[in-house]
């Protein structure tokens, strides 16, 4: 059946009517990134008071800034520059905590090149330090986030480096990392994983 | 006597002549601050793999964003925010160390506004997760950097919020901090006080 509005016009349900929605929401629909999960895990450890870990601000390179009177100081040209560190740190239990997160559309394999060589060797410098270490990786069409210690990256990362294939298989993360529990609160529970593993 | 050049103009020697300078080199004419000495004396830390520590990025709010053809993405507009956190933060023998560094020109206290309640209370975070946790303060007029544990920090803070004194004495952080030892390298040795204190 046609249903036209007064003006003549028809009318037609828009794609986002809740009617429309069908089966289980998917985690590629709930407009959340995994990034976003993570700062609201990091708060919820924050406020249990569970640990401390943050998101390191983005590095940018400023050029110029104006400081108009009576109001704020303005950037107005700046260019964002290369992390030369993972993204998140903290701290659990008075030990230092220092991850990478990244998540990949493929279904057989993380790219390596999500990473770059600086935050290579800066995990190698937090393991030496006896920090604890690792990256977040998410496969997001299957909605499995893992958590692959650093010392297991290392040898992958390596592999490449001599010439050999530039990525992890799935298969490898699934032997070498965790399978990390997700729910409401937190969203992504990776400390769960940290009391067992270090 | 006067000195001529070959076309009559007089000699002059600039005020930066070698032959002017008199005396000892003195800290603030070494165009070095505090923020500098630290960088310096962390990348020594790291490159003799004593402990990982860097200052974070600061935090900025991006309102505008240009993607120009065949060249970076520029910043046209942006904000300064206020930081949440410490500006340093790492990891020295598996333990989480969290600074902020802060100089005064003052001679007698080191004034209390150079922190905010947000950076108090990430501090107090940070205690409870057991993380090595203080505050570099420098009198730049004494050429003294002290390091002050957060917890005697907090007394002093509470003291301000309790209506009293809006600032640390000089002779308080003397007894209540650690002089750091400082030298050519590192600049500022704060991990040697570690080592005693925690």
């Amino acid at each position: 059946m046609t249903i036209r509005y007064p003006n003549g016009k028809v009318f037609q349900a828009s794609s986002n009517s809740p009617s429309k929605k069908t089966g289980p929401t998917l985690y590629g629909n709930r407009g959340m990134s995994l990034e976003d999960d993570l700062h609201d895990s990091n708060m919820y450890y924050l406020h249990q008071g569970i640990a401390v870990v943050h998101k390191k601000p983005t590095p940018i390179q400023i050029v110029d800034v104006h400081y108009p009177k009576r109001s704020a100081a303005v950037i107005k040209e700046a260019y964002f520059k290369q992390a030369s560190t993972t993204d998140f740190n903290g701290v659990y239990k008075g030990r230092y905590i220092d991850f990478e997160a990244k998540e990949t559309k493929n279904k057989t394999s993380f790219p390596l090149q999500n990473f770059h060589e600086h935050q290579i060797q800066h995990m190698r410098q937090v393991v030496k330090q006896n920090g604890i270490c690792f990256v977040i990786l998410m496969f997001s069409l299957f909605n499995e986030v893992y958590l692959l210690p650093a010392d297991k990256l290392f040898h992958y990362w390596d592999r490449k480096e001599s010439g050999e294939r530039k990525s992890i298989t799935k298969q490898e993360v699934e032997r070498d990392g965790y399978l990390i529990p997700q729910g409401y609160q937190p969203r992504i529970d990776y400390i769960k994983i940290i009391d067992t593993y270090y």
